[in-house]
């Protein structure tokens, strides 16, 4: 199930994005056998690497690396990089680097003049807190800092940069604040003032970015954006390490958009299952082909009519279902998502399900050859294709989802899998499927009922 | 079939219209039985709710009429319209229509002070044409014609204003012009400019449209829009409302986006059968049923398995075929189209696909009892659906069409029932089920490698 990636509306394609790489990050460098920072693996991808895939997924197409510490290994890996995506990506030196992050920032001043994005290449993010803050900006020369309200949830509050806010005025920004509304995330939307104001900060001694944001807020050239609850990472330990693939993994699940049994059931073992995929060359759609397979021999083991096929086919078909949720999954964490990998998946799950339909039918009707059997084949049959169908017209037609109300909950795929799994436990699978083929065309029947009476006819 | 209908992006909601009604327009009148030329129906509405409803449909929200000649049928008329429509429209006297068509436009001069949109009450269109005309806006004070370059198919030249271009520019505007590019549609994109062009014609002696446009084509505050192949008519005369009758009818039924069977036979005769709807209370979605509904007694009588019935059932699949155009066409006919009315004319296309499948397999089966019917079945039907359930989902994700390929039209829906239905004369509907069936599924293969092979994958 790859439906829930939404490809972002890409505005200002024009807009660069700075990723400071630069320093020693020596608490992780420690823990985890001598590899730079931003060169540390999580799911089989770097740090550096998921901030350029983040940047590229919100529509950036110039990327400033500034390196200081490790520079050598760093230009080597970014060289291969630039070779292998379609983004451009420049390396800025910082000799200075040890004299803190803000001189990583100042580095670019020769090549920047306008509006960036600036990322630490040792946050984790959700895109879209890049898009967020690229929309946010106003045309004003005010740059806007990313910040978190759940301050209860920030894995190592003591080590975060906290901020005070006035509404959406940054009025104090440091470490060593007590009382405080919200965490200094590290994603930036700059106005080229920042070099002003890190020139000022570093004149008086203070090579950080923070003294640089601090001069702005006494300016009010800086503003804060929620980024609601949208998932980010600082990762300074090994021990951040394990949190951030823990926090990464139930991210990249959008239990939201997930039927009931996806987000109890299928979500805690799919994300399990990814985190073993993760590691191997599975690319998303050999996943999507897989869940195909196992859901088709799940139906061939339907078609023999015996209890003892019947319990594995279903148990496949579950499993099928647990797998159909690992495409997405890996698709979000190597950033992998495609058009075509979305698009390739609904149908092979509308085919999977077809299949499941002949076979348990025919596998029923080895010992009850009648007519009436086969009616209810084609009615489970086309109840499953046009619970989706209606739902895709809709949206096509619309332009928004269909409601997620408790009947089109109910629909969706994975309950009507699972019921089939537990009416092959019992060896009732039929009985099972012509319930949720009957419940499909109702809901069918409920949403044009529906929408009719909303008058949403002459829209 | 509703599924062509193209709900146009809506923009400058706020831009009113102006539609001239003043005129005496003797010579149709003379010959329509007494009726005011505004108020002659054509297909059940009037020229005046068919210049309304064409505003609407291009998103205008505010319309001032203007009336002169049988002030007092009109203002009646109106009133009801503005009660029955979520539009507002307000009547404009003008006293002085035996001047000329000039000083009708001069009338709204009280009430507009920005760009508005001019519409000859006499005169059909395809509202796109006024989307263009609103799209053409370029924020100068230049007014915009829409014009016809296809000079060889008006209906009256002679009467026709002649418009001779230099580019985009009207260089000259009038009836007698010998040597011309184009001809003036009635329709115009209007700056406040114009009424201080309609003032200096009229100190001239001029009251005429006509003689505003010269005066605004010296000063080069004019501009002409090509209309391309968009419909339009200009109704003058008893024999212009025939032809305009015509016109209209053929302007409804897209060929571009129909199947082969659609354009060479379905439309022709649904287009007869609407020109009998359309004089009746019948509406779109009561067509949509009906066809689904002749569809499956068609499926119904398939089910019986002999020569005599499969006929009869053939020759209502392909009836079926033929009223589904019928939808749209009346739709478009009497501005009823909707977004509900195209979602649940597939919707209802797809069990009537389902249901067809069932009967033949069935009618089949009777005198086959073999499991490989089944199977043959199963691969029918599914392919019914997954040939439309691929399309859309293929819109939905890449937001735009699937290329209209030889496969992909000999896949659309026309053709599978005109396939069936030569089947059922050959008494082998079955045969010609598979057939259609297996191509469904070739076309669901071919367009994944396509689209696989496109490398659309990381787009």
């Amino acid at each position: 199930m790859i439906s829930n990636i939404k490809i972002e509306n890409i505005k200002n394609q024009n807009l660069p994005a700075v990723i400071i790489a630069a320093g020693e990050g020596f608490r992780l460098f420690n823990g985890n056998g001598g590899i730079p920072k931003p060169l540390t693996p999580i799911f089989g991808k770097t740090l550096l690497e998921r901030s350029i895939h983040s940047c590229r997924e919100a529509g950036i197409k110039k990327i400033y690396v500034v390196v200081g510490c490790f520079k050598q290994e760093m230009v080597s890996f970014i060289e291969q990089l630039d070779q292998e995506l379609d983004i451009s990506i420049q390396v800025v030196p910082n000799p200075h680097w040890r004299k803190g992050n803000g001189t990583s920032v100042s580095a670019v001043s020769a090549f920047i003049d306008s509006a960036f994005l600036l990322l630490m290449c040792d946050h984790l993010c959700d895109p879209s807190i890049l898009t967020n803050l690229i929309d946010a900006q106003n045309g004003e020369n005010t740059c806007v800092l990313a910040v978190d309200y759940r301050t209860n949830d920030i894995f190592d509050i003591d080590d975060a940069t906290k901020v005070v806010l006035d509404n959406f005025d940054i009025t104090a920004i440091g470490k060593d604040i007590v009382k405080y509304d919200a965490v200094d995330t590290g994603f930036f939307l700059c106005q080229p003032s920042i070099f002003d104001a890190l020139k000022s900060a570093q004149q008086d001694g203070d090579g950080s970015l923070s003294g640089a944001i601090r001069k702005l807020t006494k300016l009010g050239r800086i503003r804060a954006v929620n980024i609601g609850n949208r998932f980010w990472f600082d990762i300074d330990t090994p021990a951040c390490l394990s949190s951030a693939k823990r926090k990464l993994l139930s991210a990249i699940s959008k239990p939201n958009e997930d039927g009931y049994i996806a987000r109890v059931l299928n979500r805690p073992l799919s994300c399990k299952l990814s985190e073993l995929f993760v590691q191997t060359p599975i690319t998303p759609n050999m996943i999507t082909v897989l869940s195909f397979l196992i859901c088709c021999i799940g139906a061939y083991l339907f078609s023999f009519g015996d209890y003892k096929w019947t319990l594995y086919a279903g148990i496949l078909v579950q499993l099928s279902s647990i797998v159909d949720g690992c495409d997405g999954e890996i698709s979000r964490l190597k950033f992998q998502a495609s058009r075509f990998g979305a698009w390739f998946d609904t149908i092979l799950d509308r085919y999977a399900d077809v299949a499941i339909a002949a076979g348990i039918t025919f596998g029923y009707w080895q010992t009850h050859p009648q007519p009436a059997v086969l009616l209810g084949g084609v009615i489970a049959l086309s109840g499953f294709i046009m619970s989706s169908y209606v739902r895709k017209e809709y949206e096509l037609r619309f332009n928004h989802r269909l409601h997620n109300s408790i009947l089109n909950r109910l629909n969706k795929r994975d309950v009507r899998l699972f019921t089939i799994f537990i009416g092959a436990l019992f060896n009732q699978p039929f009985e099972a499927m012509i319930c949720v083929g009957v419940l499909s065309h109702i809901g069918v029947g409920v949403n044009i009922l529906n929408i009719y009476r909303k008058k949403e006819k002459y829209s």
